[in-house]
């Protein structure tokens, strides 16, 4: 017997997806460079063993696989994928697939895959989403590479990919880094929708001062309408949470110095790279970033005093804390997604937007009810248009933005910081002024760089009457 | 006669940097690769022909030059710089200096750094900031190197530097790549402090509904106090300048779709990549992104409707927009100078941050009475001091902050954009917090990924009682 499909790496992750590719019928080999892991992983896969060919050497594990081969590398990012591709390339045949499903960087996917063109290998970067569980019971798939190597392995993979209502969370996205690229703005997002959460969080603790056992229903309550969503799920139970220790709530007792892994400054990079707006995401690595000077923070707080409690607690008021999430997600998400427009010309990927709202329902941490109504909203319109240009957009904006305006001036007035939410508003209100104020600037810029202007009633470049002697 | 100095490349910048050197009493020998450009030049240098040596070829030009020869590039970065390091190589001898004054992006001053090592030959990375106005008569000029090779053409730089005071504006600030980066950072800030005044400037438009006529005398009084600084002082001069053909102030005349060099960006792409926050500078650099998507703003204001003046105009606002603007400022150059500071550990290059401010004080776009406070400031400050935590800013902060709070608030509720100083203010905020939010990001990142988290009384990683049955 030879297996279906191959897979190198038995961390968490890959453990976790090498068992829901075998629980879904599929013969699968598996190889870890430390050779106990596998026998450990092999011994408690139960069931599912029958399924399982756990090999030792390299050698064994290519030659348990039916050619063309799958061979699916769940390694950690960088150099080591670099050195197994080296390992695997002198065994393997023409047209077996080297998927890559670790959390690369996209140029380094765009890299491999013109290394390993002409040698008649395939490669395909694949975004793997949901953590462990996600692995394990089906996580959401952006694939990338070419599409004919897609079609090959779309079978297992729509397998073992989440389910939103009968549709897998699975999706080739186009050629070379397409699928790792979007797989980064997906985090970018998360890290901006988890900021954001967090800012209404501190409205609710430091300006209405109320305990995280009075704040949990409050996003329970709004885990059942439009903001119905993972990451407001998992808030209201965090929230709900006691330390088993101190019986205190577990937030009280958790360190406010937030890690980051580098998807959501990737995010920040890109985005500068080709040139298109992603405020709310560089408000929410800016915070991570601030989240680490813990000592630093405390001697600020001495120097500048403490702010207290300030805003009148009402239910009208956290009815307007739950539109200005809203608001503040959709500026966030049209930023996410104009910059995944902006990089699909860039690269030519011809990245489906509404596809991958579509595939981000389930399975990944973003995975929400307002991404259906995304990809709902988005079917028909050119993926150039901006999410805030689209009609059912903004309709739900102009409903809910005077509420984020209500919030970020009296978080603003009462000391609270409110980084993502302001930079979402203020996008917006750049975004929707037809006359900005970027003539002054050029205006400016002619009057000390003899950079040149446009003017509003004439084209070509023109210079301001001040010459150069102004110093 | 042997010249003390050669400059290759005659461009406006290098023409007049040429001039500069050549009326200071240094003897120059200049080439540029198209022989013409070079005559031209040495026709209209007038009476300061003495003292310059046109050279037709490279061979001559070297030549012309006594060893150990310094020559200037001021040619276009990038590639360019490399070929003509490249066709110098060979004719220079040991102990010549390359010094590259054009606008190199610092990782490329790096890299031939450690190219020309051990080659005998030296390289120096310049930033020159100034326009041509400053390289003909006194630019900021910001040096990194080797020490020893700085010292052999410091005094020509001290004699063509912008004087503050008695005080040349240049200063060897670290090996390689340094004077390149802090050039970056300067422009970075220079962005930030352009975006916020344009803010200002945007709310006594659209908020107050004052004509360009009446702004410019309110900007020109900001220019007496401590906003003294050349961008409120060329603010003014723009505002106060008319059209020539129509008659309007030229402000109304000009297209709101500003241009952008790069460097504003690279100023954002490496404070992400060292982690340091520079959201003042992102957000500057995200709105003149935004202006070039003018027919977008259009259709999007077609379809949110326009906003209409609702800020009550009175002296006791405009005094709250000044103040605003100083606290903005106060915290995107706080910003700034983190990232120098951080960059400074990352890259080892020990930036002498008072020294920074000073030579910003005069010859560069940002020079201001604000810079010599920051100057004063830091002396006796460790460089990992942040300026919101040197004394003299949290008095300044203190007093300006509630005008801060204003009138982002103010703008929030009118609808107009102010993302440069929301950022600002949200950073500071942040920054003053002694305890975050991000206890709740830790308690969602442990509760989906595992991730842990610390905990406020002990330390340690720890995870809480969620299991990883949450899908």
């Amino acid at each position: 017997m030879q297996a279906e499909i191959g897979l190198i790496g038995l961390g968490t992750m890959g453990a976790n997806l090498a068992l829901n590719i075998a629980e879904k019928g599929h013969d699968i080999a598996v190889f870890n460079r430390t050779t106990a892991k596998t026998g450990t992983f092999f011994e408690t896969a139960g069931d599912l063993r029958e399924k399982i060919l756990p090999c030792t050497t390299i050698e064994e594990f290519v030659q348990a696989i039916r050619p063309p081969r799958p061979i699916i590398l769940m390694i950690m990012a960088g150099d080591p994928v670099d050195e197994q591709i080296d390992i695997l390339r002198p065994l393997l045949s023409r047209e077996d697939i080297i998927i890559d499903a670790g959390n690369a960087n996209f140029r380094d996917t765009i890299r491999r895959t013109l290394t390993l063109e002409g040698t008649g290998l395939q490669f395909i970067g694949m975004g793997v989403s949901g953590g462990e569980v996600g692995a394990r019971h089906g996580p959401s798939i952006m694939v990338g590479g070419a599409e004919a190597s897609y079609k090959r392995v779309e079978p297992v993979l729509l397998d073992i990919a989440a389910q939103y209502e009968g549709d897998p969370c699975c999706a080739w996205l186009g050629e070379n880094g397409a699928g790792h690229f979007v797989k980064t703005i997906h985090n970018g997002i998360e890290y901006a929708d988890m900021q954001m959460i967090a800012e209404i969080y501190g409205i609710m603790r430091d300006g209405l001062g109320m305990s995280a056992k009075q704040m949990a229903p409050v996003f329970a309550k709004w885990n059942q309408g439009r903001l119905d969503s993972y990451l407001v799920d998992i808030t209201a139970r965090v929230l709900d949470t006691e330390d088993a220790e101190t019986g205190q709530p577990i937030v009280d007792i958790i360190l406010d110095r937030a890690g980051q892994k580098g998807t959501g400054r990737w995010s920040a990079i890109e985005s500068q790279q080709i040139g298109v707006p992603a405020t709310a995401i560089e408000a929410a690595v800016a915070a991570r970033s601030l989240s680490a000077l813990k000592a630093e923070r405390e001697a600020a707080e001495q120097a500048y005093g403490r702010t207290s409690p300030s805003v009148e607690r009402s239910d009208a008021f956290l009815r307007e804390l739950e539109l200005a999430l809203l608001a503040g997600k959709i500026a966030a998400y049209a930023q996410g997604f104009a910059v995944m427009s902006g990089a699909s010309q860039d690269y030519r990927w011809n990245l489906p937007l509404p596809e991958i709202a579509r595939i981000w329902r389930a399975g990944c941490i973003i995975r929400s009810q307002f991404l259906t109504t995304i990809a709902t909203a988005y079917d028909g319109a050119s993926a150039e248009t901006n999410l805030l240009m689209v009609p059912a957009f903004v309709e739900m904006m102009q409903e809910t933005q005077g509420a984020l305006r209500k919030v970020v001036a009296r978080a603003a007035t009462a000391g609270l910081p409110v980084p993502a939410l302001s930079s979402a508003l203020s996008y917006f209100d750049m975004y929707r002024q037809g006359r900005g104020t970027a003539n002054l600037i050029q205006g400016q810029r002619d009057f000390f760089g003899a950079h040149s202007f446009e003017r509003i009633d004439k084209p070509g470049a023109h210079h301001g009457p001040w010459g150069i002697t102004q110093l």
